[in-house]
């Protein structure tokens, strides 16, 4: 199975710290591999995360504060398919099925407010969710969903403290021994 | 067709401004017709989403400070659909036909951190977009794509003054005389 990490591109400390971290977590409940801040370490991030991690399980790579140029044209030389998400790209359903069929490791990038023209320009596919202004969490999420065709949705995640079991009304939480 | 709203709760207008503006805009370009605000107006989201919908297009019923009880209970009372989305309904392959095939008109509501008995007791369906943690963004993004079948990301919205046109480099944007 290919791998796919998301980095998230422009996070600005103050002002993104809760999108930032909705954007990791649907990257971990969604079936990502790896998420990557650029150019900043956010600590609070960091520890929402691995608070995530440690009760919900799940093994998911992360590294923060690495330069987004170098880390791009890295995983494009070792092969890797670079996926930009952004509203001016082409629209989802005429590019996931060549996404999926690539068989390639995948670097999903999402952005902020500007992005750089670089990432324009190296990426193998930009993609739309829709050409309407909305949210890099939904974004991502469609994406995610679209391309593992809502079978994410259905994991079981790997050393888990707790999990629910569905009910109609109310909440059950099942603690692991 | 039937009418989709989406309700928002226990906003605080400091910490979740960009996470419900998100909700917000979600719910316009995925089709929603309206966005309700619980308990308080709060007037730089409405200027985000007017503002969206003075340059992109687009008709949404928008109401902010609404006591969520009684507008939960009207809408029943009218025979509309309750859903509220919750990491601890049922999955929402079990149950997304049922409600498309109900016809009715529908309330989505979308929490944040804690979220009274009383919605999870009065909703027709808590539905879980999968039963993990991420984000009430990506739950309303994924709820309204599985619900429209993807159609959604093809609309075109009425006297919009701006719009995409898809490139697979760079930004073209029309702008309508």
């Amino acid at each position: 199975m290919n791998k796919i990490y998301v980095l998230r591109l422009g996070h600005r400390p103050e002002r993104d710290k809760r999108i930032t971290t909705h954007v990791a977590l649907v990257a971990r409940a969604f079936g990502a591999n790896g998420f990557i801040l650029a150019s900043v370490v956010d600590n609070k991030i960091l520890e929402s995360i691995r608070k995530v991690l440690d009760k919900w399980g799940g093994l998911m790579h992360i590294e923060m504060g690495v330069d987004p140029y170098e880390y791009v044209r890295e995983w494009k030389r070792n092969g890797g398919l670079i996926v930009h998400l952004t509203m001016y790209g082409l629209h989802i359903d005429n590019v996931i099925d060549k996404i999926r069929d690539s068989g390639r490791d995948i670097l999903i990038i999402v952005g902020a407010e500007k992005v750089p023209r670089f990432f324009y320009n190296i990426a193998d596919y930009n993609v739309a969710i829709g050409h309407q202004p909305h949210s890099e969490v939904a974004a991502l999420a469609v994406f995610l969903d679209r391309f593992y065709r809502g079978l994410e949705l259905h994991l079981s995640f790997h050393n888990a403290k707790i999990y629910i079991e569905p009910v109609e009304k109310g909440k059950k939480v099942i603690r692991i021994a």
